[in-house]
This record gives structure tokens, C-alpha cells and sequence, in this order.
């Protein structure tokens, strides 16, 4: 399949940290983007409106999107409740009519729609349902923590603090010392960049744990290493259940922790007091708790997402994570992210410590047994 | 609507432990019940094969027990993965020319079944998948801690550990007392008996703490406690994440732990001896650590399953719950719920009396800010 070229819609809502999906796919593929729609930002350039991704530019319609020969429209937004806003099917047949297929992560699927459906027929194009899950998926056997490759899941003290972004840069600098690591994708915008993978927050709610572990599996046949891609967080009071079936189904060796430094409310409810962020110490709490009732775990650093500080405070902002929980701490995208890379080689080499004392029979780990 | 009559098929499965949709509406509504269709049991009575039930009879074939003139055939057992056994489906299409209505939980729904749709049409039946969400669930918000009604969620150390058989008893015996008292069905079998609920297990991932939310809510409004049925395990190598979107999003204000006092490993998984539960005090802590991430909770008693126990061990089971975890224990089911019931009663006073200590702002409390 050649590449696809994509038109990203983001209408209304591209912006810094409202637009993951378009954001990452412009950041890790500035290449396959020919331009991103979104009426409120036409005319500048998705370097000015993100920091990043250059020239691309920001088109006010879906015929003047479509002038620019995207093989492809790509739904970059993701709207609480993940359904398509009525206003876009009709932009989506506009797509379609000129030949485009689409790409879509949204819980509402495309392939569903009769409209759409009939548009894509007519004009032999594909309806790319990212998040529709496999048919077929296991109820989790806790399996996953038998494989070799030492396994790291990305946690988050919200959604959308950078934990994909971070994994993705750690992958490419794992990779980049010779060691062999693999990305598992569990979220529609991962599984755009990576090419496959399982949207766990998609799947029955008995099966997040059995989707987890299916791709955790399948990421291992081949690495040294595998990077999880984390969801949601552990106290989010939507999705914090994604965020433990995922972590119990994928039953990480180490976890990294993900936290955007300027934010104190969890991000979709910041107008609840009572939904402000604990301490991270308490988040490292929460998660080596909840991870370890099923397999040992531990936080082993801090990826810092800051994009909205200067410079100083976005190192000050580090060196206070790395005070407050006695963890290695950096922004991996902005910064080095060697304290992080050097992190999970060390709990690796511990792991391959113990399972040489210990024998193979150390290998299953006991957590639950005290 | 009348009364149904149900045929319960438990085909090969149907046991004190293992058909547990089957016993629970044998045991709260008998009365609707004509028959159970299992093999390998035929010619038993009920009373025999679960110790309670009397003299409703096992039958060994479809044609046998339609006989009998079930008005429906209730599906009582729960195949791992929830799947309808092919070798059902004749069986069920039997049924429906017989012109009974066909309930079910299963994960598969038998109205997308185009033999049963067609069967149930030709003769004006219905297929009940209990099981099917509605479509318009929220992503949850946390709301359901602003309820006036005392929230008591079941939380349990494995699955099919006697949850919701506890709850419906202290249910029962609270509206005794006085005190108006609403059950929230959480699973197919809650909804069987109860008449409405949501199976928080088969909506997708995201929407299990709104489905939780809303039912929660519901039950609420003309009640002054809500007791939330369970599901799985917060260690559930499968299920945790149901476990904990159903605990977020219900927001309990006390909990009470389930436990099954012979059972030593979670119960799906029992060749795997690392998945050896831990002491009650351990799920204790996982319970209150967890659930008050977002809303301050305690488990308040332990509603222990003795079935399998004479009565002496099994007084001796409750009085070393109490010992282990300084909590009351009792087997609501065996023996006087009064501990259960008093320590409800006693929490709900002290949340009161909070109240009033703080005024309104105290009501949302503030398990996060630290």
C-alpha cells in the first residue's frame, strides 16, 4: 500500500492539547500530512498553532482540504464520548466523492453508517475503523507476565498528558542503543502511527484485560523490550477502569509516569474542585499498589510533558519531580530522555539479575502471595 | 406482562458453584421456576444438586422440559467469554416454536441470531438479551457521590463468590428494618431478578463507570441507602478493570467485602498457583486505596460464603474474619445479617452526622486534595 496522504480534521478544537490524534500522527509523520482542517485556525500554519510540523497549512473548508490531493481524510480529534458530530458526515461524503478513504478512531463507527457506507462503495474507497476491535478476544489469564521481553507501561496522572509521545521517544532511542523494543499501540492514534494494535478503551469492558494481554504478547515475540502504550489514569473517574484492565492485562515489569507539570485538575473535569491531582508520590502509590496485586511493579522514572513552561521552569519542574519521589525525571520529547532510557536498562538488568539467582521458577513473580 | 414461567437451561454446568445465574433465580424466585435442563443431572431434584430449591425437577432433554409449559427459557449459566454454545441454538429454536420467550445473559446476543430472529418472528416471541447496553451511556463524571441515598457497594476477593446473593439479602432485610433500600443490578442475573440494571461487563470499555454512574444515580432517587452490586475482583486477572470502572463510578460510600471462606486462588485460574489470594486485610487495603482515589470509602463488614462448611467451621470462619480484619463477619445468607445490616445502618449514621458537622460543602468530600 503506498503512503497515505492525509488531511487531518480537527475542526474547531487543533490546538497544543486538544488534538492528540492530529498531533501525534503531524509529529511522528509531519510527511504524510498535507494539511489540517479546522475552520477557527484557517490561514496559519500548524507550526504556529502547535510549536511544531512546520508549514503545513491550516485549511478553512473540506473543498479546499480536498484541492491539495489527500489520498486520505483522517479524523484528528477525539470528542468526549467518542461520537462523530453530525455537522461531518457531509463533509465525510464530500471525501469520499473525491476519492478519498478515511481514517477514523472514534467510538461511533464510520462502517456503520449507512451514507457513508453507500459513498464508499460507490467510489471504491475504504472506511478505516481504527478502534473496532477484533471478534475473537480471550478473557485475560495473566499470561502476558510470562513473556521474555521486560515489559514497561506508560501510566498517566490524567488522559491526554503525553504519555504516547513519551513511549514513542523512548522506543526511538531505545532502539537508536541497539536494543531491540517494540511499541504496542492500545489507542486509535498509536495504532495510525504504528500500524497496528488493539483501541482497549473500545473492546466489551470483560475483555480490556484479554485485549492488553494479546498485544503485549504479540509485541514480545520479537523485542528485548516492549513499551506499552498507557490509557486514561487510575483515579480518572471515566476511564479509570480502562487503565487498570489495561494494567493487569499487560502486566508491566516497570512503569514510567506521565504528567503534564503545569496541570492540577484531572484535565476533563477541571471545573470540580474536588477532582484536583494528588502529589505524585501518591500516584507512584497508587499504581505499584494496584499493579503489584497481580505482578510486582514499579514506577522507574518521571516523563514530564512541558510544553507550556520556559525553559528554567520546565528543568525546575523536572528536578522537583526527581525531589519529590526519588525518580529519575525529564521531558523526553523536549529534553534528553537518557535518565528515562537508562531507567528501564537498569530494571531490565535487575530482572535478569533475579531471574539467574532465582531460577526459572522466579520467573512467574508472586505478588499475591505474602 | 404475567409472570414468566421459566425453563433454566444449565446444561452440563449446573452445580452450587458453577451456574450461578441458574441459583440465584432458583433461590429468590422460586416460584417462576418449572425446571432445569442438564444432562448430566437428570432425574435429580433441584434441592438435591444445590441444597436448596426442592422439588423442582432436573430434566435431560429440550422436549422434556418443554413439557412441563415453560412460558420462557432463562439461559443459567455464564461459559467463560459469555458465547452461546452452538449445539444450544436447536435447542433454543425448539423453544421458540414451542412458543416460549428466550432470556438471556450471554455476551453473544441471540437477537443478532438471524435463525432465532427469525424463529422468535414466526412465533411472535421474544429474544431478552439482558446483556445489551443501552446506547446513549455517559462517560462518567463522578456524579453519583452527590446522591442524598448511602451508597454500599459489594466488592468481592474473586468472581461468583456470593456478591450479589449477600446483598439481596441485607437488601431484604433493611426494607425489614425500614429503612427504603434499592439493589442496583450491575449483571445479567441482577437484572433477571430485579427487573432493571445495566451489565456494567458488556458495555464497551470506556463506559463502564457511566453505566455505573447512571444506575447508581437511578437508584437513588427514592431510596435512602442503594446497595451496587459487584462484579470480579480488583485482582482479577480478567476482570479488574470491570471491577474498578463499577467501584469509580458508583462512588460507594462503604463497601462490603465478599468472600467464599474456603477458596484459595481465584477461582478461574486455579491451576495457577501464583494466583493465590491474599488475606482479607490485603484486599482491605487494595479496596480503601483504590476507591478513595476518588471518594473516601471503608469496608465496613465481610459477608462471608459458607455453603461448603459445616456449621461449626463455618462460625469459626466468620469469627476469624472478625479477628483478621477487626470488622464484623457474618454469612448473611446462613446465619443472622444483622452484623452486615447494623454496620450499614452505623455508617450511614456517621455520614450523616458529618454532614451536619460540615454543612453542604462536606458533602463531596475530598479524597484527593491532600
Amino acid at each position: 500500500m503506498p503512503q497515505p496522504r492525509f488531511l487531518i480534521l480537527a475542526d474547531g478544537d487543533f490546538g497544543p492539547m486538544t488534538s492528540k490524534t492530529a498531533n501525534s500522527v503531524i509529529r511522528f509523520q509531519p510527511d504524510r500530512v498535507v494539511a489540517v482542517l479546522d475552520r477557527s485556525q484557517a490561514g496559519r500554519q500548524v507550526q504556529d498553532v502547535l510549536g511544531f510540523g512546520g508549514a503545513i497549512p491550516v485549511v478553512g473548508s473540506m473543498a479546499e482540504g480536498l484541492a491539495l490531493s489527500p489520498t486520505a481524510v483522517l479524523i484528528g480529534i477525539a470528542p468526549q464520548g467518542g461520537r462523530l458530530p453530525e455537522e461531518w458526515r457531509s463533509w465525510l461524503a464530500d471525501a469520499l466523492d473525491a476519492g478519498c478513504d478515511i481514517w477514523s478512531g472514534l467510538h461511533t463507527f464510520l462502517s456503520d453508517d449507512p451514507l457513508l457506507v453507500e459513498r464508499a462503495r460507490a467510489n471504491d474507497c475504504q472506511l478505516l475503523d481504527l478502534r473496532r476491535p477484533p471478534a475473537d478476544l480471550p478473557i485475560a489469564s495473566g499470561a502476558a507476565k510470562e513473556t521474555d521481553a521486560f515489559r514497561v507501561l506508560a501510566v498517566g496522572t490524567d488522559c491526554n498528558v503525553g504519555k504516547m509521545t513519551a513511549q514513542l521517544e523512548l522506543v526511538g532511542s531505545l532502539n537508536a542503543r541497539g536494543v531491540r523494543t517494540r511499541f504496542v499501540a492500545t489507542g486509535q492514534t498509536g495504532i495510525m502511527i504504528e500500524g497496528w494494535g488493539i483501541a482497549v478503551d473500545a473492546v466489551v469492558a470483560d475483555f480490556i484485560a484479554g485485549a492488553a494481554e494479546r498485544i503485549t504478547l504479540e509485541g514480545a515475540r520479537d523485542a528485548d523490550i516492549v513499551l506499552v502504550e498507557g490509557q486514561g489514569s487510575i483515579n480518572h473517574p471515566g476511564y479509570s477502569g480502562v487503565t487498570l484492565g489495561l494494567l493487569h492485562g499487560s502486566c508491566p515489569d516497570a512503569m514510567i509516569l506521565c504528567h503534564q507539570a503545569t496541570r492540577q485538575y484531572l484535565g476533563d473535569y477541571r471545573h470540580a474542585s474536588w477532582l484536583r491531582m494528588p502529589p505524585l508520590p501518591e500516584y507512584v502509590r497508587l499504581y505499584e499498589t494496584i499493579a503489584s496485586a497481580l505482578h510486582p511493579s514499579r514506577v522507574i522514572g518521571i516523563a514530564l510533558n512541558t510544553y507550556d513552561m520556559d525553559e528554567a521552569a520546565a528543568r525546575a519542574a523536572c528536578e522537583a519531580a526527581t525531589r519529590d519521589t526519588g525518580l529519575p525525571a525529564t521531558d523526553p520529547v523536549r529534553f534528553d530522555g537518557s535518565p528515562l532510557v537508562d531507567a528501564i536498562l537498569r530494571a531490565r538488568e535487575a530482572r535478569v539479575a533475579l531471574r539467574h539467582r532465582e531460577g526459572p521458577a522466579g520467573r512467574t513473580g508472586d505478588a499475591v502471595r505474602r
